[in-house]
């Protein structure tokens, strides 16, 4: 007989994310082990033809469409959590749309990329209901996007940042890190703020300069010439700019205060290096390469360690 | 019985590139196949203890040290070929060094990563023998480096950029385009400005880019926590800021005026998607982000295939 965490998940957008997350936490109650999952998973979409794939895979136990009030107050009738697994964008809308249908019992979280403005599109959408949702970024992803990619064991070993409002109860805050705990991630926590310069400096910085190095070689007269002599390096430097176009769009106006900090902090440090190379000042230039070298290498080192063991906050 | 190509093939500076070219011709023409190989590989290094694992290890088969000049004639009597494969900042010196014991059949050339500099440096060394120089380069690498790291598949399959000047007699220039077709690369040819420019596109400005991208969380006052949160986008983008900073050093100074070109060229894109982010232009966004995965997605596709099947100056 599994523990079960808790009986009933609900992802609203079922695709690598979602779709993850429902696999790790069904496989996971139904191998009987001790970590926990979840006894139901149901599935909505925008329409029944968008949680048809999910279901035919056997991901949710069930799903609802968004545009049917019925079948959508019946999915979330009782429901422990439930999960926005969607463009950051449609944060607002997605919870206006659901807000009628909720339990006072039933706390939600969401997967987006960014959270301050997530936070202003929740206070807006849940008003004097804000405590029931607690913002999250499971940071994992791979390339490949759709319910096809989900795997159930996305999140083991990966981080997980919450931010917990104010207004959240500690029960509240501590359902989200079991479930994320259950499928195997490790749970740190972070304000807004904070969360948003991070990943506007680990994420979403290198993806806006990866994009206008490879729009930079279009944009000259021998683009063809230049891509043909490119090589490894120019592989796996470039490749964050196969990324989502769209999804990345919507992440740098989502995060664009901390994304224009770090795009002026990048630019100050590439003009004094602009400037080492114009003076020939060779000390300067491997100073900084030496230094970045050895971050660069020692960060190897520790990513194979959870981030817990490195200094940072978590809980 | 083997098909050499030549006789005798002299390597100065037996590491990765040279031991990874002594490796692909001795082992080819001992195969006894028509693609031919070199007779005769001998090493010449700074002193004798720096071939001295070359020898161990068979790459080459015999080798001399540049300060011994007894040794130093020996080795280039008769050589059919001398390759510098040395950091591109010791060209004048090397070849001061070997110019006297220079045969006048012998064709030089070499393996930097730059060529306009290397051609000044070979003018001024060699003065009216200028002619028996052949600029190359090979675009082929690992991150490990030293003799042990070489491969006799190193070239196989990639592209040699050849720069011929105006005093190299056709001959000369057919017998480097040989080498390094028999070591299985496809060679090239540009002019030494065009490989310049090109090289400071597809490969010294994203170096500079990933360096400074490093140095940059470095110099934040929260580069741990950063660092703890940077995930899979953020390993492959910062792959070559783990590259040797003597040797970048010296190409960005070597590259100099190529490369302030492109990066006043990419800080000029990079601004007009920052005033993007800041106006929330997401079309403008989009169009760039979706261009990019676009030009991204292609040359993947073309990897695959030689250089000459895209459409660039080949011979």
């Amino acid at each position: 007989m599994a523990a079960f965490s808790f009986d009933k998940l609900v992802i609203v957008g079922v695709g690598l994310i979602g779709g993850s997350l429902a696999r790790a936490l069904r496989e996971r109650g139904n191998t009987g082990g001790d970590t926990g999952g979840a006894r139901e998973v149901v599935g909505v979409g925008r329409t029944a033809a968008a949680t048809a794939r999910a279901c035919e895979l056997g991901v949710i136990d069930g799903a609802a469409a968004l545009d049917d009030d019925r079948a959508l107050a019946a999915a979330l009738a009782g429901a422990d959590i439930v999960l926005l697994a969607a463009p950051v964008a449609q944060t607002r809308p997605l919870l206006e749309r659901i807000a009628p249908f909720l339990d006072a019992a039933t706390v939600i979280t969401d997967a987006g990329s960014t959270k301050a403005d997530v936070v202003a599109a929740a206070r807006s959408a849940l008003g004097a209901r804000i405590g029931q949702f607690v913002p999250g970024h499971p940071i994992a992803g791979r390339e490949a996007s759709g319910v096809e990619a989900a795997l159930p064991d996305l999140y083991v070993d990966r981080n997980v940042v919450l931010c917990p409002l104010p207004e959240n109860a500690p029960a509240a805050v501590a359902r989200i890190e079991d479930m994320w705990r259950a499928a195997g991630a490790t749970v740190h926590e972070m304000a807004p703020p904070q969360h948003d310069r991070v990943l506007a400096s680990v994420s979403h910085l290198p993806h806006v300069l990866a994009f206008a190095y490879v729009e930079q070689i279009l944009q000259s007269r021998d683009a063809a010439l230049r891509f043909a002599f490119a090589s490894g390096g120019f592989r796996d430097f470039t490749r964050i700019a196969a990324s989502s176009p769209e999804m990345w769009r919507d992440i740098c106006i989502a995060n664009r205060d901390a994304l224009l900090e770090e795009i002026d902090s990048y630019t100050a440090v590439l003009a004094a290096l602009r400037t080492a190379i114009e003076t020939g000042d060779a000390a300067a230039l491997e100073a900084v390469f030496t230094r970045s070298r050895a971050a660069r290498a020692d960060w190897q080192l520790r990513a194979a360690q959870p981030a817990a063991a490195n200094g940072e906050p978590s809980k």
